[in-house]
């Protein structure tokens, strides 16, 4: 198979890149280095299936060139910077909404029809299900990025049905991974480095999500991708489980062989536009037959171990 | 009260300025033109409490400086050419997504932070369920229009949480209006122009839908918008019945004094994108002491009589 990875030098797309290398696939990786990173690709350089165009989704010239000949695309380019959209919300809607709107054009053109896309749990605002099904209504997202990811939701749902595509939208838990480039390990490292006596933790550490290790986001939607036959699938990706904040933070301070106190800034969410509860209710990709291999704590401390061992 | 209503001059928007201005609201009509039309607002034109502002959503400079001062917004513009966008994406995610973008981070920036806006049944695409609740999921629009409302709830909901907006968001059955600029009464009038024999008309004639009389939209809006105190409030529109494209087109043909002979296309869909049944759900306007007071039919029969009245 022939894949094009949007976004294929961040925290989740460098894991899949690798994945689908490594099992033998071609693989293009797309990428403005925006968030994405050299070095999370740099032992793939080299290998013959493996190519790498440094372009921007809103570089649409460039974005058909590089498309062209491609069998199907793993959208994952987005803002990762959850709470930068307060101040900047073009961010997301520029990198976000405005960036599929133009790889859904480049891919009509070119004649690509077939989409993976990186949605989130945040379509579902604050929902009065938990765990959530795909299923559920309405749909509020509480954040900017949210709001992007809903509409690329609905401009996928409507390219699938307009121009014949077909779609796999896979709306992901927080998804730990060692590469870090936003969230919550990265906001804990960067405030250790500046006071190492004390981490504030945003919310009262009651905020109660569900954390998906990156290895099992990576392989769910290949395992969803060649396993589900309709033209517009949705799944949830996310644990059975899921783990309190403060329980996060007294792990990473372990980790991290600090002794720093914690100090909570209080109230129910971490920022406006946090959602401070979150479960995915995970019985479809189950029924496919898939199910992740590690727990929403298992996922952190691997996050956090391997973090270490590459001494970052 | 101090109305600023973007598509002020369209077939919804015009009818909801006479509304407005006629209980003695002070409202700025907002339009570009592309769809709404000057002779629809000009018994309008030279009342105190009214103003004319001839502007584009994508003009960041002039909607600021239109928009200053204004207590809440109406957002109604949108490109109405719905299948049009099957040959032209852009529109509908220019004058849609990117318009309402725009609009909201003007209203940020001008600390107007009431919203109206004007969604549409299409959100939910092929619903499982009718007639179809508010908090129906999944939301998988079919069209490229129902992607754009689809993605202006979306950046709604987010703005509301985010930044203090308060938004009521209504989601429209099919507006009955006798100022047409498009749909399928405007769709009939020209094919019949064009061959006084034949009426062609898309689908099989079994599509079933729900109609609203434009009077009826334009004062379930308003009733709702001062009848609910949330901050983000979503109500279905429409009415309890809904009718056949094939008692539409005989409906249209008496009206109209033709006796042209009606031949249906075929197919479950008009088009690409068409939603074949739609009812929606309006219990909730109910209990909050609203109801449509025209069924679909004579929503139906009041905008083929009023066209026929003007002479269009």
């Amino acid at each position: 198979m022939n894949f094009f990875i949007t976004g294929g030098a961040g925290s989740i797309g460098s894991y899949l890149a690798e994945y689908l290398v490594g099992r033998g696939d071609s693989v293009t990786v797309y990428d403005n280095f925006s968030s994405g990173r050299r070095s999370f690709i740099k032992d793939l350089t080299g290998e013959s299936n493996f190519s790498l165009v440094k372009g921007d989704l809103l570089d649409r010239a460039e974005l058909e060139k590089s498309l062209r000949g491609h069998e199907t695309v793993f959208h994952l380019a987005a803002n990762p910077d959850i709470r930068g959209s307060l101040t900047k919300p073009e961010l997301d809607f520029e990198q976000g909404t405005v960036a599929t709107f133009n790889l859904l054009q480049a891919m009509k053109k070119t004649g690509v029809k077939k989409v993976v896309f990186a949605s989130s749990s945040v379509v579902f605002g604050l929902p009065g299900v938990i765990p959530t099904p795909e299923d559920y209504g309405p749909l509020r997202p509480l954040s900017l990025y949210g709001a992007s990811k809903l509409a690329c939701e609905g401009l996928i749902s409507a390219w699938t049905h307009c121009f014949g595509f077909r779609s796999w939208i896979f709306r992901f838990a927080n998804v730990a991974s060692p590469r870090l480039t936003h969230g919550i390990l990265f906001d804990f490292t960067r405030k250790l480095r500046r006071d190492p006596r004390k981490l504030e933790v945003l919310g009262d550490g009651r905020q109660n999500k569900s954390y998906l290790w990156v290895g099992d986001c990576v392989e769910g939607m290949v395992f969803g991708l060649e396993h589900s036959p309709g033209n517009a699938e949705i799944f949830n990706l996310g644990t059975r489980d899921r783990m309190k904040v403060a329980e996060i933070a007294r792990l990473f301070l372990k980790a991290s062989g600090s002794s720093a106190e914690i100090v909570y800034a209080g109230g129910r969410q971490g920022w406006p536009g946090d959602v401070p509860k979150m479960l995915l209710d995970v019985a479809k990709m189950e029924r496919l037959g898939w199910r992740a291999k590690y727990s929403s704590r298992e996922a952190v401390e691997k996050a956090l171990g391997v973090k270490q061992a590459v001494g970052a």
